[in-house]
């Protein structure tokens, strides 16, 4: 193997040591200013974050109610097939958001960085924040950044938080699910929890297992543009999966939810690497992936605007809202029998998000 | 000692073992809903929290540019004299909103537990956000919560984000610093950083060394209210203290600052302890202190609003901007000579909010 071609494998080996996080990032000081200056204001660049106030001061918004949603990420690997932690950190946000029938608009960063980090792989994962938060259509608009000792955290934990605006004429919640509502999903299920966990285990399914995680709010938007009315209720189904979402629904509509198994859209790879890990593709967690229920006269349209769209293509009616069991989702298996789909009790699927 | 009084100091070594936080409580299933039920919902309660949906809806906002900050918080340790980190991380986001002139309405609050956390720690620190957000009229109104594998973190992380409005009419920043305005400070300085560090090292020195956190957004709304266009700019000097802002002050407005270290506040207890420990209270983090810029002529009118205020009592006016020495902080020492105060550089109080 020539020296050249040598480098390219083991390039970081021949080199001074890689650049890493220091609990000085942290302090507030210079490096603290160094570091947003060159790896955050660089990557987020926009007139909201660049003003570098205590807080940011954000444009006129356009009328309707404003919404607010936060979460934490605390994903472990950070890079996964089909992601990672920073893309992971602007979708879950945006679709907390878009799910409410908000359209997503200005988002906070919180970093915890844990010493001795190399800074190269928080400058990928603030990277693929800026690249999603842009095919997103939002602002990263105000951030912090925290340093902890080594051993304290675990590489980076990035918190989010996002601002939206729902429209006027938007009405979504449990208060409009009613028996006869189509339950659909825009695509297949379970394909991030089983990306992550194989990741994890260091396992590969030979073909591509690859996190679904996407920003859901141009699929979303598109939907309520062509029913406005029709959609009763939606949710991104993440931690916990598609069961734990509709075990909430029938909980706080009174309802009943009744699924047919042979209807849910799933990988061939996530449902063998399922049956590898002893899992359930319905309590895996999603990070692209929308549960709506829509009037069931509209079904048909729904499917039809979803599958048009690319974060659609798979979308499927997977069931429908009974007065017949409330509280309780049922699912069909395809030999006719019926079984009930709990809420999920243990912690099947740690740091999956 | 009778049995009785016995048991108030040794209670929880002859009960059964106290309740930990599990990494199910963070699996988004029924575990997660109990801990969100049993802790946060019970001491936050307020009707847009307990809709419960993936984002809140908030109330309509007063007229106004609307704000938005967000803030982690690590501090070792959780509790310390005079504040934990429950208090800290609702008083530095509702600070970060008043600095700006806004009002602060709004807080999210995403929490990082590691499997282990006594649930009693997390109660208490969720009691006293919950008093602090009362006590500085702000809802906190949605929240997340992740637990990771004992070790991969450090008992709790919380990250808070903040909304507020600045009202119309309102304009502070580095624009508006003039050469001779008045710097002025709410009280003591680094009391924070010194309690803190002195608890971490498990060293107390007599009397009374508490932390100043406290939600300043009261002090600044009568200051505002009684010299709405006399205030220039103002911040509050934590992580890295006054002589950081005063810094990034310099360098935004381009203009000098001069500090009469006989004017600067600093209790006899902070003093000793930065001998102690070779620290300079300039640069040591406050949580309840803002430095404010004044017109010149105002500054009688500004220093007896905020003494008249329970978090102004010791406010000092400690300096003044300058053509004199543009970009740079200097310090009058009380034997006339005169130092530079440069940014801080290395990471002198890790993990101090």
């Amino acid at each position: 193997m020539s020296e050249k071609a040598s480098q390219g494998i083991s390039e970081s080996a021949n080199r001074r040591p890689e650049p890493r996080i220091l609990l000085a990032h942290g302090s507030g000081g210079e490096l603290s200013r160094e570091l947003i200056r060159d790896v955050f204001a660089r990557a987020f660049d926009n007139p909201l974050l660049n003003a570098m106030g205590d807080s940011a001061v954000l444009g006129e918004l356009p009328p309707g109610r404003v919404a607010l949603t936060t979460d934490s990420y605390v994903v472990q690997p950070l890079f996964f097939p089909g992601g990672d932690i920073g893309e992971l950190a602007v979708c879950g946000t945006v679709n907390d958001l878009a799910v409410m029938g908000a359209r997503p608009m200005y988002l906070t960063a919180g970093f915890i960085l844990e010493e001795g980090l190399p800074v190269d792989d928080l400058k990928r994962i603030v990277a693929s924040m800026a690249t999603t938060a842009r095919s997103a259509g939002v602002l990263i608009v105000t951030g912090d950044t925290k340093v902890v000792d080594r051993g304290a955290a675990d590489g980076i934990f990035i918190n989010t938080a996002g601002v939206g605006v729902i429209p006027p004429g938007i009405d979504l919640g449990p208060h409009r699910l009613q028996p006869g509502d189509a339950i659909l999903v825009n695509g297949t299920i379970g394909d991030h929890g089983l990306a992550v966990m194989m990741q994890r285990e260091g396992l590969t399914f030979g073909s591509a297992l690859e996190s679904d995680t996407a920003p859901l709010n141009g699929l979303i938007e598109t939907l309520l543009a062509a029913l406005p009315d029709r959609v009763h209720w939606m949710r991104d189904a993440t931690r916990g999966g598609v069961a734990t979402v509709l075990n909430e629904w029938v909980e706080a509509a009174d309802v009943g939810i009744a699924l047919t198994e042979a209807q849910i859209p799933v990988r061939e790879e996530v449902r063998a690497a399922c049956e590898f890990l002893g899992l359930d593709p319905l309590y895996a967690a999603n990070e692209g992936k929308v549960i709506v229920a829509v009037e069931g006269a509209s079904v048909e349209a729904a499917l039809a605007v979803l599958q048009a769209h690319p974060l659609g293509r798979d979308a499927a009616a997977i069931g429908h809202v009974t007065e017949a069991h409330r509280g309780r989702v049922t699912l069909e298996t395809p030999y006719g029998a019926r079984r009930i789909l709990q809420m999920l009790t243990g912690a099947q699927l740690p740091r999956i998000c």
